[in-house]
C-alpha cells in the first residue's frame, strides 16, 4: 500500500473536487509506471480509510478510470491496471495535467447527477420524478406548432427569445405581481443557463460577487468558473443576515448578490416579507444589483405571502430568473430572465456567444402551452401531488428521525434541511446509508468552505408518498445507529458550520 | 449640432462595438439632460458623417435608445427624446456604465441576426431557409418518441448526452472516418455552445489561444469572454500559414488552435490535405491541441478529399465540433463534440455549470431519426439544393460582377469571399448595397484587429437560385457604381489586411 501513501489530497473546496485529485493521481501513478498492467487497486474501502476520504469519492474515480481504460473491473475479484506504460505516447501528456479545472463538480450531485444503484430511495436529486410531466397535453402542442409553423419551427430564433412567447410570458408572470415590457424578458434554455449568462454578460475575472450561505452549487460553480471572488453572507431563519450583508457589500462593492428568496436551496427557508423589503431598500441605497432565482415559488403550499423580490423592486434593481423545470418539464430546458433594462445589450450578448437562441420549436409549443391556460390546471395538480408528499414528509420525519436531529419544517418547496447533533458528520451518514440504499445531498455541498458540516438536504422531488415514509423510516434507524455507537466514544469539540 | 462632436467613439476591435458605444454616449446625454425631452435627434446619414460612422452604426444605436424607451419615432419626421431628465431616479447609474461588456457583437452579424428589411436579398446570413428542413419526417420520430417515451423523454438527461443518442452518432461520425468510443461523444446544444464549453473547460484568464484569420466571429467573442488574449494565424490559399504558426507556437504556447479546415467561414477555403497532414504533425511535435470546428463538411459537391483532421489524428489531438445546423435544423440546437479522453472530465462539467444538459426530448428525436437513416436521403436533398444554388452563384459572379472583384471559387459549403480593389471599403458598399436591399458581411466582422478590408462574404444559405441571380446582378451594378465613381479622385495608397 505504500505506493498509495504519496497520494497527497487537497481538501481545500476551491480546489479541484477530491474524486478529480485521486482520479488524477492514480492516473500519473498509472501513466508512470509506477502502477503496472495487471496491478489490482486496493478495494473500495481500504483506499477510502487510506486516504481519509468517502467510499464514493473512490467509487468516481475509479469509474473515471475505467471510463479512459485504464483500469477495468472483474466482477467480484477487484479492479485492474489495463494500461501498459511501455506503450506510452506523446499525447499523455497533453490536457488534464496542464489544463486546471474551471468549474467544481459539486452541483452534478445537487442536481442528483450521481450515480445511484436502481433500488436506491434517492433524496439527493430535486429534479422532479418523470411521470408527473403533463406529455399529453404537451405533445398536442407540438403537433399543432409542427402544423402550423412547418420548417419556421425549426429556425434560429431572434437571440432574445419567440416573441409571442415573450408576450405570453409578460402576462405569465404578472400573475405573480411582476409587470414588465416584453423587451425586458430574454428566454433562456434553463435556469441555469440564466446563472451563465448573467455570469457571462456582468462579470468579470477578479470581481466580486455575493451569495446565500448555503447557497446552490451551480451557481457556486458558475462564478468561480468566470474567475469571480464569492463572498457569502449566512442566512438566519427569515433570511440573510442584513448587518453582514451591508457590511460586505461596503468592503467589497459586489457586481451583484445571488439570492433565493422563497424556498430557497438547500434550506428551504422563505424570507419574510419585512426582510424582502428591507433587502429591497439595501439594494437601492447601495446601488445593489441583485440576481433573484425563482426556482420554484410556485410551490407554495400553506398560501403565506411568497412575493417575488421582482414584484417588489420599482427600480429596476432585480434580475429575475424563471424556471420551469420544477414545474413543468425540466428537459424541456427554458426558462426566462426578466431585466432591468440598462443591462438588455449585456445579457443579448451573453445569450447570443452561449448558444445563439433556444430551440424555437420548443419556444413556440410552450408558447402554446401557456396560451392554452392549461398551465393553471397543471401547477394545481402538481402543488397538489408535492403537498402530499410534503406532508408524508413532515409526518415521517416526526414518527421516525430520532429526536436529537432538528430541522426546520419549510413553508413550501422540495427541499428540507436537517441537522445532526453537533459532532456529527452528514459524510460519514451519507456513506452509511448509501450502503442501506438511501441517498441524499451531505451539507457541505452547499457551503463554499466545504467544511465538515452536521447538515444534510432530503428532497421529495424524486420520491413517491409510499418511498418517502419507508426511506426515512431507514434513515431514522441508520442514525439512531451512528449517533448511539458513537456517542460514547463521540469527541464533542468537532467543529462545524455554525448557521441556522 | 455641436452637442455631439463631444462623442468620442473608439473604433478599436477590442473595446464594445461601434453602435453600443454610441447608444451609450447619447444615453448619457439623455440622462444628464443635454438633450430634453422633445429634442429631436440629427437624422441618420448626417449623425453618420458627423462621427465617421456606417449608417447601420446608428440605426442600431437609435434602436436599442427606442427599446428602452428613451427616444420615439414620428413617421417622416424625425427620432425624438422621450425621456425627462428631472425624473431620473437612482437606477439609472446602475448597471451598463459600470459594467465593461464582456462579449463583441460582431457575430449577431455573421448570423445574420441583424435588422434587414422584409423585401432584401440577404446574403449576410449563413442559416439556411426554413424550407428545406426535413419537418414531416421530424415530426413522426418527436411523436413516436412521445409515445415510446412518455414523460421520460421530458426529464433531465445525462450532462454528457442521452446513450442511444451517443451510441448512434458513434456510428454516424465513422461515415466521416472518425472513429471514436461512446464516451468520448459529448452532446452539445449547438456548436456555438461546442465552442462556449471547451473555452470554459479548457481557457483560464489570461490564457493565450490561436485562431484563422480571418475566422468566425462567435468563437472569438467566446474566447474573448474567458479573458483569453487571441493570436491570430493568416490563412493561405491552401490553409494556415504553417512557418507563422509554428513561430506563434513557440512564443505563446496557446491552450488550443480553433481551426475550420472546410469550406473556412468566412473564406469558404479548404485545407490541402498534405496541409492538414502537416498541421497534424505540428501539434504532435508541440504537444498543441486543435479545436475543429466541422460546420459544413458535408456539403462537398465536388467529391474531392475533405477528410477532418480529427480522420487524421491518431494520438488524440483534436476536440472536433460537429453541428447539425446547417445540414438538419438550426433550431433543433444539437451539435456534439468527440474529445480526447483525457479532457472528458473538464468538459463534461463545463456542460453542467452551462446548462445542465441539453433537450431531452431533442435529443431522443435526433437519435430516432439518425437510426432510421433518413438522415442520408436528407443530405444527399440537401447537396442538391446548395448545389444548385451554389452553381447559380457562381454563373451569375462571373456574368454581373465587375472583373476588379476577385475571389477564388470555393470547393462546397455556403460561403464566398470576394475583393474589392484595393483602397474600396466593404463597409462603405454595405451602406450603399443595404439601401438598395442588399445585405451581406463587410469582411471586417472576421478579423480579430478590425481594420477596413476589400473583403466582403456573400453566403448562399438562405437565399434562392432566383434571387441569387437577381441579387448578384444589382450588387454587380452597385459595385459598378461606387468603383467608376470613386476612381478619379480615389487614394489607391488606402490600407488594408493583405492575406489571401
Amino acid at each position: 500500500m505504500k505506493i498509495y501513501e504519496g497520494i497527497k489530497l487537497n481538501k481545500d473546496v476551491n480546489t479541484a473536487h477530491l474524486y478529480l485529485q485521486l482520479y488524477k493521481a492514480l492516473k500519473e501513478l498509472i501513466i508512470e509506471g509506477q502502477l503496472k498492467q495487471g496491478d489490482r487497486l486496493p478495494p473500495i474501502r481500504k483506499m477510502a480509510v487510506l486516504l481519509d476520504v468517502n467510499n464514493v469519492t473512490v467509487v468516481s474515480a475509479y469509474r473515471i478510470l475505467e471510463k479512459e481504460g485504464l483500469v477495468y473491473k472483474k466482477i467480484g475479484s477487484g479492479t485492474y491496471i489495463s494500461y501498459d506504460s511501455l506503450q506510452k505516447n506523446t499525447t499523455e501528456s497533453i490536457g488534464i495535467n496542464t489544463i486546471k479545472s474551471t468549474t467544481s463538480p459539486n452541483f452534478l450531485m445537487d442536481q442528483g447527477h450521481i450515480h445511484i444503484e436502481e433500488n436506491t430511495i434517492n433524496f439527493a436529486s430535486a429534479t422532479p420524478s418523470t411521470d408527473l410531466f403533463p406529455v399529453e397535453d404537451f405533445k398536442e402542442v407540438l403537433n399543432e406548432v409542427l402544423e402550423r409553423d412547418k420548417g419556421d419551427a425549426f429556425g434560429y430564433q431572434e437571440g432574445q427569445g419567440y416573441y409571442p412567447l415573450r408576450k405570453t410570458l409578460k402576462e405569465y408572470i404578472s400573475y405573480y405581481g411582476v409587470y414588465t415590457d416584453v423587451n425586458n424578458i430574454q428566454i433562456i434554455s434553463g435556469a441555469q443557463q440564466g446563472i451563465d449568462i448573467i455570469a457571462k454578460g456582468l462579470v468579470n475575472y477578479g470581481d466580486y460577487v455575493m451569495i446565500e450561505s448555503p447557497s446552490y452549487t451551480g451557481a457556486m460553480a458558475v462564478f468561480q468558473s468566470r474567475g469571480a471572488k464569492i463572498i457569502d453572507i449566512p442566512l438566519k431563519e427569515d433570511g440573510l443576515d442584513l448587518e453582514s450583508l451591508e457590511k460586505k457589500i461596503l468592503t467589497y462593492k459586489p457586481k451583484f448578490l445571488y439570492l433565493m428568496p422563497n424556498f430557497q436551496n438547500p434550506t428551504g427557508i422563505s424570507y419574510t416579507l419585512e426582510k424582502k423589503e428591507k433587502i429591497i431598500a439595501i439594494a437601492k441605497k447601495h446601488n445593489l444589483l441583485i440576481v433573484e432565482d425563482d426556482y420554484l415559488s410556485d410551490l407554495n403550499f400553506y398560501g403565506e405571502n411568497n412575493a417575488t423580490l421582482k414584484s417588489l423592486d420599482h427600480n429596476e434593481l432585480v434580475i429575475y430568473i424563471k424556471s420551469f423545470s420544477k414545474i413543468f418539464m425540466p428537459g424541456l430546458r427554458l426558462g426566462f430572465l426578466v431585466a432591468p433594462k440598462n443591462l438588455y445589450a449585456n445579457l443579448l450578448m451573453a445569450k447570443h456567444s452561449t448558444d445563439i437562441s433556444t430551440s424555437g420549436l420548443l419556444q413556440r409549443a410552450l408558447q402554446l402551452y401557456l396560451e392554452k391556460g392549461i398551465w393553471q390546471q397543471h401547477i394545481k395538480y402538481m402543488e397538489h401531488q408535492y403537498r402530499e408528499r410534503f406532508e408524508e414528509m413532515v409526518e415521517s420525519i416526526n414518527n421516525y428521525m430520532p429526536k436529537e436531529v432538528t430541522y426546520r419544517v419549510p413553508k413550501g418547496g422540495v427541499n428540507f434541511w436537517l441537522k445532526l447533533p453537533s459532532g456529527f458528520s452528514t459524510k460519514e451518514l451519507y456513506d452509511r446509508a448509501i450502503k442501506e440504499n438511501i441517498a441524499f445531498a451531505p451539507g457541505n455541498l452547499f457551503f463554499l468552505h466545504n467544511s465538515n458540516t452536521p447538515y444534510f438536504r432530503l428532497s421529495i422531488a424524486a420520491v413517491d408518498k409510499n418511498q418517502i415514509h419507508q426511506g426515512i423510516k431507514k434513515l431514522g434507524k441508520i442514525i439512531e445507529i451512528y449517533i448511539n455507537k458513537n456517542s460514547k466514544d463521540h469527541n464533542k469539540t468537532n467543529e462545524y458550520t455554525p448557521i441556522l
